[in-house]
C-alpha cells in the first residue's frame, strides 16, 4: 500500500492534502497529514480521512509533501525528520521557496537517498479545492516523471527545468503579478482622479491589449468592490517578489521594473499590513495619489 | 443620403474605412476617403468602392472620422478644413490622441458647430479587417449616443468619460501594455539565463496569475520565435507612454512605475528604433541581460 | 536716475529686494517694489527704503524682476502690466519657472519691445540675505551682459543657454537635490534598521565618494534633529521635479531615475502635505521603512 | 618586534601596504606582503622595503590585513591561511565585502581566536598613496580601539558599528556615488540635448543645492574631458550596488532608487564592460539619450 503524507495544512495545503485522500481512497493507498497545530490534523482526518501523524510516523511514507509559509518551515522540518527518512523516499515540495534552499535542500535530502523535487503550485484557495492547481516542477526529468501520477491535486503539470527552477518560475510568476497589479493600479487612480468611470475603462481595458490578471479578475473583485479579501497575503507577496530579484541576481541580470515593484512590496507590506489581502497593494497606490481606485 | 468621410488610410484606417463601406452599402449612404497621399485614397476607392475625395468635399460629409499617428497632425487637417466645415457635422477622432489636444480641437471646432469626439479604437489590424475593433469615446452622452450607429468598424464601444476620456484610457491602456510586456522580458531573461525553458515557463505563467496579454499572446508570438512582425511601431508606444504620464502628471497623480517604463520605452525607440515592432521593446533588455528570451 | 521695479517679496524675493534697495543707494538708483499683498510691499519699504508702487508705476521701471510660485503667476502678472509696459525695458523673471512658459513670455513681451530674461537663483534665503545667490540666465548673450550689473543680489551670474535653458538647469538642480535627498534617505533608514549609528555613517560618506549637498547638509541639519524647518516647501520640490521630466521629454530624453523620484516626491506631497519643508521628502521613506532616520 | 602582513597588493593595496612599511620603519616593525601573483609581492618589497612572504609566513603576522576583490576572494584565503593562524592575530579585511560574509568569516576565524574586523575604505588611489584613507570599522568597541593605531594608510578611523556594519556603510556609499552620478548623468544629457553647455550648467549646480561629488568631480575630470580613466571599475560599482541592495533587504527595507539604480549598473555593465572605469556608467545614459555628456 502507497503511503503519502503532507505536512502543512494551510489555506492550499489543507485542500491540497484532501485531494490526495479522494484519491488514495480510489487507488487503495492512505494519506497522513502533519501540522505544526497537531488539532488542524486532526480536525482534517476527521474531515477527510486522512491520518494525523506524528513527524516519526510521517518519514515513512513513499512520497512527503510539503506546503509551508517560506523555505526556512521547510529546513526545519527537513532537521526534525531527517534521522527518520528511508532511501528511495520523495519529497515533493509545494512552498512558495526558493531557488537557492532547493538545491541546498536537495543535496541534503539526497544524502539520506531522498529525492527532493520543487513544486510550487498556483491557482489559489479555489484550485486546490478543484483538485486544478498548475504544478511547476523543478528537478531531473526522471524523478519529475515518477511523480506525476502522485499529484492528485494538479490541473496541469509542468517541468520547468533543474532543481529550483520550479520556485523560481513561482517567483516570477508573482512578481509579474505585483507588477501588473501595481501599474493597473497607478494607471486606474491617475483615470479616476480625471473623472473616467474605472468600470468603463477596465471594460475596455479587457478587450485590448493592456490586460492583464490584475485588470481582468483581481481588480474587478477585490479593488472596486472595497472587499480586498484576505486570501493570499501582502507580505507573502513581498517575500516572492524578494525572491524573484534573487533569480534575477543570481544570473547577474538586470531587472529595473522588478526591482522597483519588489521595493514598493516591502514599503506596502509596511505601511498596508503583511496580512491583508495582497492586492491590499493598491492602498498605497490609493495614498499616493490621494484617490481611491473604485 | 448619409455621406461619412475617412482621413488616415493607414494599417488601421484602411480596413476601419472598408468596414463603413460595407455598412454604406447596406445603408444606402456613401463614404468618402482622403490621404495625405492621394493615391492611397484612389486605390481604396477602387478596392472598397469609397469615393477618394479633397478636403474640401471631405468637409460636406456628415460625420468626419481621422485615423492620424498624432494630434498634431489632426490639429493640421482641422486647420486645412475649417473654413469648409458646416454646422451640424460630427468629428470622431480615432487617432491614439493626447487629451489635452482633444480639449483644445473640441472647443476650436466648436466655434464652427462641429462636434468633436476623441474615439480611440484597440483591437489592431485583425480587429479593424474584422470590424471588431473596441471604440473607447470620450465626450458628452447625447453625442455619444449619436454617433453609436455610426462606428460601423466596432465590435464594441463603451462611453468612458468627456472629452479626452478616451484618449485617456487608450493611453493608460497602452501604458500598461509596456509595463507588463517590459515586465515579463525581465522576468523570462533571467529565467532562461538560469536554464529554465522559456516555454515551459509561459505554460506555467498563462496558466496562473501573473499572466497578461503580453505573456499569452505577444511573447510567444512575435518575440520567442524572433519574428518580431512590425505592426504597431515601437516609436508610437513611447509616445503612447508618454501621453499616459501626462495623463497621471494632469492630476497631479503619483506613477513610479509607469514613469520608469515610459523612460525605458524612450530609451529602446532610440537604441532599437522608433519603426521596429513595439515587441522590439524586449531586445532592450535583451541588451541589459546579455540572453535573448528565446 | 535707473529704476528697478521688484515683484514678489516672499521669503526669497524680500532680501533680493532689499540687496537690489542696497545697490541703488549707492548709485543713486530707486527701487519700486509690489506684492499681491500690498501690506508686504508697504513693509518692504518702511524697512529697506524701497517704495511700495501700483502695478501701472512698476510698468515704467528700466528693469522689472519678478519672483513668484510658479510660470503661471508671472503670465498673470505680464498681462496685468502688458498694456503700461514700455519698449527698452528689461524683464528679469527670478521665479524657478517652466522654459516652455519662458519662451512664450518672451514672445509675448517682445510685442511691447520688452526683453524677457529666464533668471533663477538658488542659493537659499541665507544666500539672498548675503546678497550671494547664483544666477543661472538664459536669454540671448547681449541682453544677458546688459543685465549682469543689474543683479545686485548675485554672488555668481552665469548665462546657460537661450530663453528658457536657465528654467531648465535650476529644474534640473533641484531633482538632481531631490534624487540625491531620496537615495541618502533610503541609505541611511536601511542602515539605522541595522543598528548602524547614522552620525558615524554621515561621517563617513561625507569624507568618500557617495557625499553630496543632501549628506552634506540637510539631512544632518534638517533631518537627524527632526527640525525639518519649512524653508523650501516639497510641494514646490515636487513641482520642480515635474519641469524637470518636461524638460526631458521636450527633448524625447530617457531619465528613468529622475522619472521615479518626480513620481515619489508626487506622493510625499500627497501624503507628507505641500507645505512641509522638501527635506521631509524623507518621512515617506520613513514610512515606508518603518524606521526613523536619526 | 611587531609584524604586519598585507595580502592583495592592487591599486589600492599596494600603497596600503606601503605606508604601513613606512610606519613600521620608524616604529621598529616589520611588513609581510603577499599577493597570488608572487612576483607583485617581490616588486613591492623591492621597492617599499616590505618582505615577500608565503601564506604560511603570513599566518604569524599580529595583523593581517586583506584588501581583495571581494569577499570570496577573502573565503579562500581564510581557507588556505586557517590552520596556520595564532591566538590573538587581528585580521583587518579592507575588501569592500559583504556584511553577510563578514558575520561568517568573523565566526569562522573565532574558533582559531582571531578576532576580524571589517575595515574597507574609501579615498582612491590618491587616498592611498598620500596614507589618508578614511576607514570604516564594524566590530566590537574595543577590538576597533586596539587596531586604530595600527592603521598607518587611514587619515580618519570612523567605527560605525558592529560586524558587518563597515562592509554595509561602504556599500551604501558606493551605492549613493551611483545614484548621484546616473542622475546627473540623465540630467545633463538632457540639458545638452536642448542646446545647454555643460560646463555652465555644472558651474551652476556646483554651486546650488543638487551638487555632489559626482557633479564636483567625476564628470568635470572623467566624462565631459572623455577620458573615462580606469581606476574604480565598473563591474565593482555594480557589486557594491548590489551589496548595498543585500543591505536594505536583510532589513525588509524598501529603496527603491537604489534597487533601480543597482538594475541599471547591472545592466550597464553588461553594455559597456565589467574593466571600464565606473563613471562609464554614463556611457550607458548616452546611448539611452542618443546625446553624449560634453
Amino acid at each position: 500500500m502507497k503511503t503519502a503524507a503532507f505536512l502543512g495544512l494551510g489555506a492550499m495545503g489543507g485542500p491540497m492534502a484532501a485531494a490526495l485522500a479522494r484519491h488514495a481512497a480510489e487507488t487503495g493507498g492512505q494519506v497522513l497529514v502533519w501540522n505544526r497545530t497537531f488539532e488542524k490534523a486532526q480536525a482534517h482526518a476527521a474531515e477527510y480521512g486522512t491520518q494525523a501523524a506524528t513527524l516519526e510516523q510521517v518519514a515513512q511514507a513513499n512520497v512527503i509533501f510539503t506546503c509551508l509559509p517560506i523555505s526556512a518551515d521547510v529546513d526545519e522540518v527537513i532537521g526534525q525528520l531527517e534521522k527518520h527518512l528511508r532511501p528511495g523516499t520523495l519529497w515533493v515540495d509545494c512552498t512558495s521557496g526558493h531557488p537557492d534552499a532547493a538545491r541546498v535542500q536537495r543535496a541534503r535530502l539526497l544524502e539520506r537517498g531522498v529525492k527532493f523535487l520543487d513544486a510550487p503550485v498556483s491557482g489559489g484557495v479555489n484550485g486546490a479545492k478543484a483538485a486544478a492547481l498548475t504544478v511547476m516542477l523543478g528537478g531531473p526529468a526522471d524523478e519529475v516523471e515518477a511523480v506525476r501520477g502522485e499529484l492528485a491535486f494538479a490541473g496541469k503539470v509542468v517541468h520547468v527545468g533543474d532543481t529550483g527552477a520550479g520556485f523560481a518560475v513561482k517567483a516570477i510568476n508573482n512578481a509579474l503579478l505585483a507588477v501588473n497589479l501595481w501599474a493597473a493600479g497607478e494607471g486606474l487612480a491617475a483615470l479616476a482622479k480625471g473623472g473616467v468611470d474605472l468600470s468603463a475603462a477596465l471594460d475596455v481595458i479587457n478587450a485590448s491589449s493592456g490586460r492583464s490578471n490584475a485588470t481582468e479578475n483581481l481588480i474587478p473583485a477585490r479593488v472596486l468592490t472595497r472587499a480586498f479579501p484576505p486570501t493570499f497575503g501582502l507580505g507573502l507577496l513581498a517575500k516572492d517578489t524578494g525572491i524573484a530579484l534573487d533569480v534575477v541576481n543570481n544570473v547577474k541580470g538586470s531587472a529595473p521594473v522588478l526591482a522597483q515593484v519588489n521595493a514598493l512590496c516591502r514599503a506596502a507590506t509596511q505601511m498596508i499590513g503583511p496580512h491583508e489581502d495582497h492586492t491590499a497593494l493598491l492602498k498605497l497606490v490609493e495614498q499616493m495619489n490621494g484617490q481611491e481606485i473604485k
